[in-house]
């Protein structure tokens, strides 16, 4: 079934009312009338099935048929901070992070990172990120959007604390065959926690930032022997967190 | 140290012989001269740890400092098998299957595949994937580079009985909340064995596909519970093989 997030207050009751974006999608991409089906999100976890009732040129109304707790979403809370890469590379993350279960994307900028967003550009590139994640959500059957925030490497550093468990991608720890740290960490998670996972650009981090992290209590951790590119680490991360997590 | 690998009978006794793109890449890109040291590949898994001696303009030769075993292979022997996507998703596959690991790249069209490669056409295409994974291999120290091959769905089928353990990506398993398979099959297997992914394209596996190779002992599996899209899945699939077996 085709699944739609809607804004948490368009649910009143056993009614919904559907946004001009989702009407459009229904009555002139899908080319369905009153009586289609679908699975709507609020955003919070909760999983709506419900029937179009009205469908009005930008406006419409579905009913619920049934209200459940969505059981897509990893057990803990996973944010990755990833520092922002060259190209687009960071449109493949935001897509394939929201597929693997990510909560939160934080953006920002490393030592090393050659790209930067202006101040003034940067609401327009987490806007069109979180678009790409809403989508992702929606394909991926998750029930939660990820929220993508742009932030700076003191507030990165300043919001440590209020994790239980961060991880440091740190290739230097691949070249010197450590192993044993990120499996260390994940084992220890129980359900509910707040882990974060904090990833690098193309040059990695430098050992300075690497420092101040692991002084709060970060674990820098190699994802395995081979050198991966900045793009795939955090791909890495969310699939290993779901394996040792959901399949285990 | 910049790492490049070489056909095998480049190796004789303590010198090896450079190609052209490699002296191309040392001289030119690199600016280097007799004297540069780097990390020379045979494909085999042996590395070699060796010195310019000399760079004429299409040829030159380097001394081996010191051969040893890679350690940066999965510990099992895998082989993807990806039912050809629509667009360009094959070559992120390609790249990204090889930084985390594979040794084997089988393309094929599944019943549900849309896009299809031509007789003619193919041996350009796999050419193209095979350079693109051997500098995914260079570049993740990779000590092999996977081979990449374009093969039929009934040779895929026959291949089956070859392989120690053969898992399906199957969504239907996703949807139904089945999640205990995969794990189940990476924690039975032991080092050296030989593993075969098969993993389909957008619309998924038909399931007379999926029956004809489950009915061979493949196992049909679940990677979390969320539905991932078909160049994701064999990323996660990879990702799982390697935190299993490497950080475990």
């Amino acid at each position: 079934m085709q699944r739609y997030f809607l804004p948490r207050e368009s649910f009143v009751n056993d009614t919904a009312t559907l946004p001009a974006d989702v009407v459009h999608h229904i009555g002139t991409v899908l080319r369905e009338t009153p009586g289609y089906r679908m699975v709507l999100l609020d955003g919070t976890g909760l999983e709506y099935e419900a029937e179009v009732v009205t469908l009005e040129k930008k406006t419409g109304t579905a009913r619920v048929l049934e209200r459940r707790q969505a059981t897509t979403e990893l057990p803990v809370d996973v944010t990755l901070a990833y520092a922002l890469p060259k190209g687009d590379k960071i449109e493949l993350v935001a897509q394939k992070g929201t597929e693997l279960g990510m909560h939160h994307f934080w953006v920002f900028e490393s030592k090393r990172s050659v790209a930067k967003w202006d101040a003034k550009k940067a609401p327009k590139k987490v806007e069109r990120l979180q678009k790409i994640m809403q989508e992702a959500a929606e394909q991926s059957y998750r029930a939660v959007v990820p929220m993508c925030q742009h932030i700076r490497p003191r507030e990165l550093t300043d919001r440590i604390d209020s994790f239980d468990a961060v991880v440091i991608a740190y290739e230097e720890q691949a070249k010197q065959g450590e192993q044993a740290a990120f499996a260390t960490v994940l084992k220890a998670l129980r359900p509910g926690v707040k882990l974060l996972l904090i990833v690098g650009p193309e040059g990695g981090f430098d050992e300075s930032e690497v420092n101040e992290w692991t002084e709060r209590g970060a674990q820098a951790c190699a994802f395995g022997p081979r050198i991966l590119r900045s793009e795939t680490a955090p791909l890495y991360a969310l699939a290993a967190v779901s394996y040792a997590l959901e399949l285990n």
